[in-house]
């Protein structure tokens, strides 16, 4: 297999499963600082889901930096393959995590200006959650990528 | 390169892109036909991206009907390339744009009821038309696999 910027077991790796967590845990804190975020099922499940990404890219980073101390190399088709299960499933629903409380929001802001009516709303924390889980969503996109490229090119 | 099941130039890949036309346009007409969907964003992107998502998928099976006539091998690296990148793009927008309607669809459904209150919203019609962006998504995603396998195993 070849090495590729930010396959399982090198720095680069290890430090974009680090900022996946990093973004998805300021995801989560932003909108848990947020009133009447519970109200409102899209934002529920953005947290839901940002915590499943907390817990998996956890996980690979610990597993990134086992493999770094001992200097084991991680790209064996087995676990390359269960890489790419748990990246695609993990990325495809940040994605539409985001992308739903995004819609919710524009509907605040813009479609029927609630944000502007001073209704108990914090629609600029919501928008900042939001865009850190979009962040989060393009580097778990990258690891994704990297992983299906190392699975196919075996 | 491989033949896989719905790589292009092959009947099972003209057949994926009939069926994402087929359930992208379906999407379309559902939306345009309820009431009160252009004061909402997210059905306004939807049915954008789905408009998009038609245009790409009638190009490639347009494509697929010529390869097939004149039995020609459409498994090139060049095209390939061509047609991962506009199956991504594709993809990311059909997912985002179903996302971001059934987040709004959900809200007005389940969180403030707005459905139930007898407004001027046609939500049974929105939850048919989001279900086709869903089937649409499902099956250009099974292509953008195909295309990035076939990309990748050269």
């Amino acid at each position: 297999m070849k090495s590729l910027v930010g396959s399982p077991g090198t720095v680069s790796g290890l430090l974009l499963r680090l900022g996946q967590c990093l973004f998805a845990a300021a995801s989560i804190g932003v909108m848990v600082s947020s009133s009447g975020f519970s109200n409102y099922t899209a934002f529920c499940y953005l947290i839901a889901s940002m915590g499943l990404q907390v817990l998996w890219s956890m996980g690979l980073a610990c597993l990134d930096v086992y493999a770094l101390r001992i200097k084991r190399d991680l790209h064996n088709p087995v676990l390359v393959s269960l890489f790419v299960v748990g990246d695609w499933v993990t990325a495809t629903l940040s994605l539409a995590a985001a992308c739903s409380s995004a819609g919710v929001t524009i509907l605040f802001a813009r479609d029927v200006r609630f944000c502007s009516r001073g209704l108990d709303l914090s629609c600029s924390r919501y928008q900042i959650s939001i865009s850190c889980a979009f962040v989060t969503w393009a580097l778990i996109a990258k690891s994704s990528l990297v992983m299906f490229w190392l699975l196919a090119s075996v």
